[in-house]
This record gives structure tokens, C-alpha cells and sequence, in this order.
């Protein structure tokens, strides 16, 4: 029986403010990014959301990202690979020891934002985070975008990896997504991002702006939980997953 | 043989600040408490000081404070016990990473700053902070003042714990410190500090402000690293600790 | 005739962060409190708040609060008074700054949140405050508490001065707002909102917890932004209003 | 008779954590450069430094950066010129207010780390900067490093602005600094920095990394505060220029 991992980005608020639908949407998925407390999230928030995940059952993951909460981990930083593995050091830690209170077991971890899109492309800030992983512990899966220099870095040190897909995303030929920034980089139709998803599920393919058809290793698809679509897509397409006998669980699952 | 703790607050620099003189101090100590991020710390801060401490092959301790970088923790904060215990589980975390991260084990927890001083006379308090540390880690040792509501919290669930006292502090008869608003509380010569110290060691006895003499444990002595005085303090003390064959070691080595 | 101004807390959000109805209120009050960017704002939220209530010729006040994103500005600080005069010197000076890049005046300083609070009842904290606000700008109008230490503070020094009502909060005999924290204190049903709104701007009086109807002065009634009911609430006071030729316009306008 | 202004970063402190020299620095400048509390300083370090200034009688001026107290503004972010332009805003208000408070002018700007080093090089960015200064004081004076952007964008708008030049820096032929990550780009030798401080001043000439002799403008020197070597630079340089009869005095002073 096939199966796919749905994962959505959460607990992406802090103090008074609150972004995203997280319970709504965490019924959908099989796995969830909770942030860090550095470019989103504080202690009560991570704490809450840990538990609205464990109520659920489903996997949880560390979503560290750059220090800069004014620009919420979408800015990129110069900072030397050291300072990234600690980074990434004190993010997961942070992670693993509410999963601890809680008495669960910290899933993987998904690089967020910007530090997200530089690993993709640059393989000694990928080595540096996938150090810092297997340092902490060599069972968490790596969450990074498909055929990106993170999935290479962690298949180099024979750290588990997830590959990672986009549905409401426009890809280009070389496996990269369009830039936000570019117009018409986000499809805009449900039922667009729902054709991708089940094409890169079903067929490991999906179709590039320049109409040419590129394979894609699909682990795992990304739900946009700030997407105001993002709640009739993931119901929608569960119910299509469903009719496709394909089982939606965490990456790594039995 | 008698043996006795001496501790020193170390890592509260943050980015290019520096404070403190934990290179120097660090040699004389048998444990330090590194502050997580939230009052004091940085990723690179915390990375670098757990390093010192493992070359000198001293025990690690976790220094969690309040969220407050431009009031260094020493502001009180009202929180409820919830938030006071996911604001410990987080940075507890963030320092047991750092340790595993270079394969050492974190020894123990003491409160940092106005969080210290208010889980000494807060009952509940002092259960919150005391539940997240043995939910984490029940070999953790509690560093808490000697006389306090936190030992008494700790004693209570039977998780480890060390009473702290102060050489250059003044005490209360009830055993509390004098608040260092009142002038005189700090003692200025460095003769009265050593005096106090090895009273409190050699009898676990402290003479207070008002005259009177109370009975005090003493498992771990604060060395203050800001302290202009804490060089030739702890160095001195060292030696007089030589000479009466009291062996320094971290609470709970043998 | 008679008049009332209508004051809204605004420009709250923060980086991605939204919260409040801005656009909704705005256009039903008379003056906003814009947040400086200590407990909320940051530079790019400041200027957008400051554009949308020179759109409506509204009055832009100063919401200077404790530096506290995490806590919203709703913990109490320890500050000394000359701590608190920086603290207001910093964010008024902010805030005269957006004014004069979009060629407005700033009008009000109302202070926000745990500032608010303690200002009320403590006259050396409200003398800080009120000379911070003096030394800037001896125009600027003090927004606080009907009958609290901050009016006397003005008054004291010659500052102009509003009084500030609640509508849907409940009063103690003293004048000052049962606490938040007690079950009971803020008015779930629109129409008591109401009825207390009109009868302090046309009687100056309130009905209080103990059944006593004690007198206040209503020169500005404060409207909360971030009530689910505020929109309805506002919507319908104006209409009120309209109908009892009350004008609603800024506190010392002509 | 010839004249010269010595310009310092100053201020740069924050909470607890202090750093350069300020009190010694300081009376042997004429104009400082005070950190406004987004990159350094808080509302308390700002007050001190601004009286210090005061006190002895040089002029002040704000010295805005990045959002980035971890990385003390020297990291580049990605903002658009809208974000920069409220950025400045928000700094130079900060500033006004403290000089208002104390009587004093603010006398100019000098963006700081990173944003000046942008700044420098791209004119859209520097276009943000000096419209920002324009609209709350077109009588501030832009200081900006010799040849850039930055000044050129001043004098497009007609903005007063000062040429600064860098007596302990290798100058690159275009009139760039070589980057302080290149080893040899910082004169470690007290006698180089002197050498090529006088030749600047006296005149207004420079021998670049690959020997060329370049020409710059010096309307101002600046005195790095953090340097070990600043203090015995200064009060050298003090006295040179003096039996030189060059006056040292604040940009625009008569």
C-alpha cells in the first residue's frame, strides 16, 4: 500500500499573537513543525502545541530558524557554520525536551524560512545542520526539499531524510520552487495545488513552469497552515487519498 | 575527608558583550551555572562556555532566569506556575543539547537572578520549577539557597538537590539574604568573605546581620564571576580549603 | 453642545502579527493609542497605523508600554521613576517621529497596559511619566484613569489632562476597575457596555460593584480593539450618540 | 585656520552589558555616535550617554542600524527601502527625544555596521536613508563614508552632509574599505594609524592597499570606542593636530 506524510508548519505564534489554524488543520496531517522560540513560538506556546500534536497522535518535529522574530525567519543571515550548528543545536534542544515532558519522542526536524531555502542550495550549511542532528540524536529524520543540497548532505552522513513536496508551489526545471517574490509562483487554485500534490504522490512527477515534467522523490507534502486555503485543500485532499487507498502516516512509520 | 561545591554563574554574555571573567574563574571552581538564552546567552555564548567547562572538567549546570535581557533576569516577573514550568522545561533543554553536543552530562539546575530569590519564599513556585526538572532528568540536582522553599520542594518529590550559601552576602536570621538594595548587605573585604566561607564550610554556621549565629547547610558556595574581588577570592580560598584538607568537588561526586 | 472623544488602542501587530480591527475601529473613533514597539509595534506597523489615522483625521496618541513583547506590556515591572522617565522619553520620541514624517502632531500619551495600572495608584511613578511628557512637549494631552494619581500628576504640573471611562469594565466605589483577573469584571453583554457608556458621558456618573453610583469626569471613553464586540459596540454608541446630538470629536478640540 | 571633526560610536552598551570606553573616548572628540536601541543601547544607556555628551560639550548624533542586538547590527538584512525609510524614522526619533529632554540639538546621523556598509554601495538604499532625515531635520547632517552613495544621495536632496574618513582601515583604490575579514585590513600599528590620519586631514589623501595615492574628502575622522588601542590613538593624535594648528570641532561648527 502506498502512503504519504502530510506536515504543516505550527505553533508559529507568540505571546498574545496567534497565526495559522493549528487546530483545525492538525487534524489533517500526519506531522507537524513546531517552532523554536526564535523566529516564532515562546515557552507556553511550544509547550500547548506539543500537546494539541500529541492529542492528535501525530509526529513532531523541531522547525528552527533564524533569531529575527520582527521578520519572522524569512530573512537571511550571515552567520558561519558554527554558528549555525549551535543554532540548530539549541533549537532542537529546546524541542526534545518538551517532547520529554510530554512523554513523547521528537520525530524530525525541518529547517524553517529563510534557513530553509539556503540549505537547499548551499551543501556546507546543510552539513553543518545535519551535524548538529546527528550530534543530538542519529534516528531524527531530516525533513528538506526534494533533491536540495540538505537531502544530500544527510544521505552523505547516513542520516534518515524525508524528501519534501509543494502543492500549491510552482517549481522550475531544476527541481528549485519559484521565488515568492516572482508573480504567479503560488497557485492560486485549489484545484490546481491539489493536481500537483496527487501527481507528485502518485507519479513522483510534477510540472514546471516551463511546461516540462521533472521527477521529484515525494516523502512528504508541505501544508501551508498561514494559507487561507489551507484548510477545504487538506480536507479535500485526504478524501482523494483516501479513494487512492494511499495512507497518510508520518515519514518512517510502519 | 569533607569536601564542599564551589559554583560560579558563567556565560552571561550575549553576542559581542562580555561580562564576567569565566576564563580566569573557571579554574578554581568544581561547577558552573550557564545561563540558557532568555536573561543572558546566545546559541555561540552557551556553545563556547559548555566547551570551557568540559576542559576543565567541571560539572555543568543549567542557570535558567526570566525572559528579560535588558533587565538580566533580575526583574521580577508575575507568571503562572504553568508558564513558570515550560519556562524552565525550555531552557533546561536548551543546555542539555549543548552537553550532548559535546558528550557530556548536565549535573544540575539553579535558578538565576529575581527567579532564585522568589522560588526561596514561594512554595508553589518552587514546586513548578521542581516538577520540570525531574520531568526532564530525576538524577538532576537542584541548586537552591540552603533554608529555602526550593530545597523544601525538592526534598518533598525526592528529587536530589544542594544547599547554596553566600561568603559575601549578608544573612538574615531567618536565613535569608539581605537584599542588595540595603546598603552594607555586600561584604566589601575580601577578609570578611573568606571568614564567612569557611565558617559556613568548616561548621555550617553563618553570623547575621543582627549578631545572632544560625545553622546552615553548605553543599555548594556561589562564587560571584562579576564580582571585581572573585579572582583573588576564589583563589585565595582555595588554598586556605588546601590547607584544611577540604577536598572541592561537584555536589554528588565521590 | 456636548462632546466625547472615543479612543482606541492601535497599531498592536508585529512583524507578520496582526491583532485588533484597525481598519474596522478606526473609522468610529476619535483618537488612537499607537503602540511605540517596546510590548508591540515595530517601525514598518508604526508607520502604517500613524498613515491609516491621518486617512480618517483622527488624533495620534503615544502608548508608551513596558518593554515586554513576550507579556504584551501586562506585567509589572520593577523600575526606578528614573528608568520609567527614559522609558517615556524613548517611545513618545518614536512616536513624534512618524508624526512629523507624515506632517501630523502627535496629541495624547496614554500609557498602556501594567504602566497604565500602576501609574493609577502611584504618584512618584505618574510624576515620572508626566514630566517625561512635559520635557517633550508641554501640549501633549495625558490620557488616564478618571480619578487616578496620573490626572493628579498632570494637574499637578499644569500638564493638559483627559479623563479616561470604561464601558465595559466594572468599577469599585474608589473609582478604580475591578481587576481583569476576577470573574465578573468585564461586561459580557453589549447592551450594559452601552448603558454604562451613556450614562458616563451624560451623567459623569457609574454604577459600581457595591451597587453605589459614584461620579467620575468622561472626557475620552476607551474603546478595546481586541473585544470581538468592539465593532458592534462602537457602531452602535455612534449612532446613540448621534441621536442625544452628542459630538464626538478629540479631547481638546474647538 | 584648518579644522577637523573626530567622530566616536558611543552609547553602544545595553541592560548590564557595557562596551568601549566611552567616559575616557569622549573628551577627546567632538561628536558622538549614539546607538538608539534596535542593534545597542536602551532607553537608560541612551540618557547617559546623551549627558555625558552634554557635558562635555560635543555634538550628538544618532547612530540608527539593524534590528539585530545578536549580531550588534553587523548582519545584513534584507529590507525593502519603505522598511529601511520607517527603520531611520523610528531611530532618529528615539534620539530627538533624548536630546529635546536635555536641552541639546541633535546635530547628525551616522548609519551604523551593516547599514552603513550597504549603504555605501547602493544609492536606492541610501535614497531611503537621507528622505528620512530630510523629513524630520533637514538641517541634520548625513555622515557617510568619503566617496559613497550615501553622500551622493545626500547631496542630491541638498542635505548637509560630512565625508568621513578612517585613520586604522586599508583603503581599497575605488575608496572602499577592504573588509575587515581580510587579513591586514586594520592597522595594528598605533604609528600607521596616526600616519595616515594626518595625511587625510592635512591633505586629503590616502595610500591605498595597492599603493596608489588616492584622493577623499575628510570632513570628519572616525575614532573606533572598541578599539584597545582608541585611547592612546586619540590622545595622540590630539596633540599632533594641535601643533599643526588644526582645530578639532564638530562638522558645520564655525
Amino acid at each position: 500500500m502506498r502512503k504519504i506524510d502530510l506536515n504543516c508548519d505550527c505553533g508559529e505564534g507568540y505571546g498574545i499573537y496567534q497565526i495559522g489554524q493549528d487546530e483545525k488543520i492538525i487534524k489533517y496531517v500526519s506531522s507537524v513543525n513546531i517552532a523554536c522560540g526564535l523566529h516564532a513560538g515562546d515557552p507556553f506556546v511550544i509547550a500547548r502545541t506539543v500537546q494539541l500534536a500529541k492529542e492528535q497522535n501525530i509526529a513532531v518535529g523541531a522547525h528552527p530558524g533564524f533569531p529575527d522574530l520582527m521578520g519572522f525567519g524569512r530573512r537571511e543571515f550571515n552567520m558561519t557554520n558554527d554558528e549555525i550548528y549551535n543554532l540548530i543545536i539549541y533549537q532542537i534542544g529546546v524541542m526534545q525536551a518538551f517532547c520529554k515532558s510530554q512523554n513523547i519522542q521528537l520525530h524530525h526536524v525541518k529547517p524553517h524560512g529563510a534557513l530553509y531555502n539556503m540549505a537547499a542550495k548551499d551543501m556546507n550549511l546543510s552539513r553543518a545542520i545535519v551535524r548538529a542532528i546527528q550530534d543530538l540524536d542519529p534516528q531524527l529524520i531530516v525533513y528538506g526539499l526534494a533533491n536540495s543540497k540538505l537531502i544530500e548532505a544527510a544521505d552523505e552522513i547516513n542520516l534518515p531524510y524525508a524528501s519534501e513536496v509543494f502543492a500549491d508551489r510552482v517549481y522550475l526545471s531544476d527541481g528549485n520552487l519559484m521565488s515568492r517574490s516572482i508573480k504567479g509562483s503560488v497557485h492560486e487554485e485549489l484545484e490546481n495545488s491539489l493536481e500537483q500534490a496527487l501527481t507528485l504522490i502518485t507519479e513522483g512527477k510534477v510540472k514546471c513552469a516551463n511546461g516540462e515534467k521533472i521527477t521529484l522523490e515525494a516523502d512528504t507534502l508541505c501544508i501551508h497552515g498561514d494559507n487561507a486555503n489551507a484548510y477545504p485543500f487538506v480536507k479535500t485532499l485526504r478524501t482523494r487519498l483516501q479513494d487512492l487507498m494511499i495512507n497518510v502516516c508520518p515519514v518512517g512509520s510502519k
